[in-house]
C-alpha cells in the first residue's frame, strides 16, 4: 500500500512543551524525518535552553509568535490545564489550513477549551498517545517511546478527515498504532485504565506516609512487591496529573465510586470469610491479566 | 567475621510445598549447599512428580511421615490457610531439637495455628521472605529470587535464639537480608506494603471487568500504564491471596479503611477543584518513591 503521506509529512512541525512526550516526539520526528523542519517552543526559558543544548530540534523559537508562524502543524504537549493558555498565544499566528493538535490525556476538556479559540481555517485534531514513563522533562524523552503503543484520535464530528489522517500518519511515523474514538468515550476508558490507577497509587502513598513513626519507616524499608509497583506509578508529574484529575472529573469520580463499592464488597467478604467471593475476584484479575498478555498489551 | 553457621547449615532440610517460594528455596539451597540433603514434600501428586522430574531436590518423599522423619529443619511453603493441616501431618514425625519454620505472609495467624500442635522439643521459627513474582508452581521458581530481598523473622518471645539464628543463616545463604520483628507489627506493615495493594489491584480488575460491553473490551485494548501494572500484581495465586486476606483480616481492613478515607478526601478535592490538596497528595507519592530509590528498594 502506498503511504498517503510520504515523508516529510509536514514542511514545518512545531512542538509546544518539551517534556517527556514533546521531546520524545521531537526526537522521533527528527530521526525519521517526519517533518522537513522541527521547531520547538516552551514557556520555560530553562527548558528552551536545555532543548537547544540537546540539539533535538532544528530551531528553538524565541516566542509563541515565532513558534506558530509558518507551521503546518502545531502539537500542544503541555498539561491539559495549560492547553488553552498555550493555544491562545499561538493561534493568532497560525495560517489558514494549518493543523492544531495535542497530546492531552483528557479529550473533552481540551476540545471544550480550544474550540472557541480556533481561527477560521485552522483545523483541530485532538489526539492522545498512550505512552509515558515515570520521568518528566526534555532529558527524559526518547525516540522509541511510542513504538507499539496506541495513539487515540478524537476528531471533531465536523472536522476535516484529511487533517485527522495526517495526524494519524504522524503518530504512525512515531511507531504508534492509531484509532479514532469519540471524545467522551475516550475519557471514560482512560478514567479506568489510567486516571483511577494513578489516583489509587497516589492515595496509598499518602496513607502509608500518614502511618505512625516506626511503621512508616518500615513501610519504606520493607516495601514489597505491590507497594513498590504503586510508587512507580505515583512518581509521575504532579501538575500533569492534577490537571488530568480536574479535567476528567466526572468520569474519574464515577469510576472511583464503582471501584469503592467493589472494594467495600471485598472488605465485607474478608470480614465474613466469604471464600468464594474472594477467590472469584482474584481469578477475574488473573483472567484480565491473561487477556492483556494475549493482546500483547502486557 | 566467621560465619556461625558454616555450610551445610542443616544435615537434612525438608521443604514442604514446592510452589514459587518452595522451589526457589530448593534450587538455592542445593546450588549453595545450604543443607547436606534436601527433601521435598507436596500434598499434590502432580507437583511431587514434576519436582522429581525437575531434579531440584535430592529426594521427593512419598508421604508426610517420610518427609518429616530425620529432618533437622522443615520449611512450610504452603498458603497460610494450609499451614495447620500441613504441619499436623509432619509434626508427629519430627524429632526433638528439629526446627519448624514457614514462609507465610501473615505471622500472627501462623503462630496461633502452629503453636498448639508443636510437640515438646520441636522449635518454631516463623519467617517471611518478602519476595515473589506473579507466577506460581514448581517451574516458576529460580535460585536468585531472594537476592537482596528482606526475610522477616518473627521469633516467639520464649523461643530458642539459636534456632532463629539458624533460620536467619538459611535465608542469608539464599541471598536475603534478615530482620527480626514482632509478629503483630509484621502483620500491620505487610497489610499496607503488600496485602492492601493486592486487594486494590484485584478490585480494579473486577471493576473494569464489570464495565458495559464496548468499554470493557477497550479497557483491555488500550490498557495503559497504571492499569497494566495493576494487572501484573493481580495475576498472583488466588488460594495464597485468599488465605492472606482471611488471615490478616484485622490489619488489612484497618488499612483499607484508612485508604478509603484518603481516597474519598481525594475525590472531594477533585470534585471541588482543591488544587493544593491534589498536588500535595501527588508530591507525597513522588517523595515516597524517591525514598525507596534512596533505600535501594525500588
Amino acid at each position: 500500500m502506498t503511504d498517503p503521506h510520504p515523508r516529510p509529512i509536514f514542511a514545518r512541525l512545531t512542538i509546544v512543551g518539551l517534556g517527556l512526550i514533546g521531546s520524545s516526539l521531537a526526537r522521533r520526528a527528527r530521526q525519521d524525518r517526519l517533518a522537513a523542519e522541527i521547531v520547538a517552543w516552551d514557556a520555560s526559558e530553562q527548558v528552551r535552553a536545555r532543548v537547544a543544548e540537546l540539539g533535538i530540534v532544528d530551531r528553538v523559537a524565541d516566542d509563541a509568535r515565532e513558534a506558530a508562524t509558518g507551521a503546518d502543524c502545531v502539537v500542544l504537549c503541555v498539561p491539559v490545564g495549560a492547553m488553552a493558555q498555550a493555544a491562545s498565544g499561538l493561534l493568532p499566528h497560525m495560517h489558514a489550513g494549518a493543523i492544531l493538535t495535542d497530546v492531552g490525556s483528557t479529550k473533552q476538556s481540551v476540545i471544550r477549551e480550544l474550540l472557541p479559540l480556533l481561527p477560521d481555517g485552522v483545523r483541530l485534531v485532538p489526539a492522545h498517545p498512550l505512552a509515558g514513563t515515570e520521568y518528566s522533562g526534555p532529558d527524559s524523552g526518547f525516540s522509541t517511546l511510542f513504538d507499539g503503543r496506541w495513539t487515540l484520535l478524537t476528531p471533531l464530528e465536523d472536522g476535516d478527515p484529511a487533517a485527522a489522517a495526517q495526524i494519524a500518519s504522524l503518530w504512525q511515523g512515531c511507531g504508534a498504532m492509531t484509532q479514532e474514538m469519540d471524545a467522551a468515550h475516550h475519557d471514560r476508558v482512560l478514567a479506568i485504565v489510567s486516571h483511577l490507577p494513578h489516583l489509587l497509587a497516589f492515595t496509598i502513598c499518602g496513607t502509608a506516609d500518614d502511618l505512625e513513626g516506626e511503621s512508616r519507616s518500615e513501610v519504606l524499608q520493607f516495601a514489597a512487591s505491590g507497594f513498590r509497583d504503586f510508587t512507580r506509578i505515583a512518581a509521575s508529574d504532579p501538575v500533569m496529573w492534577r490537571d488530568v484529575f480536574l479535567n476528567n472529573r466526572d468520569a474519574l469520580l464515577e469510576m472511583l465510586a464503582r471501584f469503592t463499592e467493589d472494594a467495600q464488597a471485598m472488605a465485607r467478604a474478608i470480614r465474613w470469610g466469604d471464600d468464594a467471593f474472594i477467590v472469584d475476584r482474584i481469578e477475574r484479575g488473573r483472567r484480565i491479566r491473561q487477556s492483556l498478555i494475549d493482546l500483547n498489551q502486557a
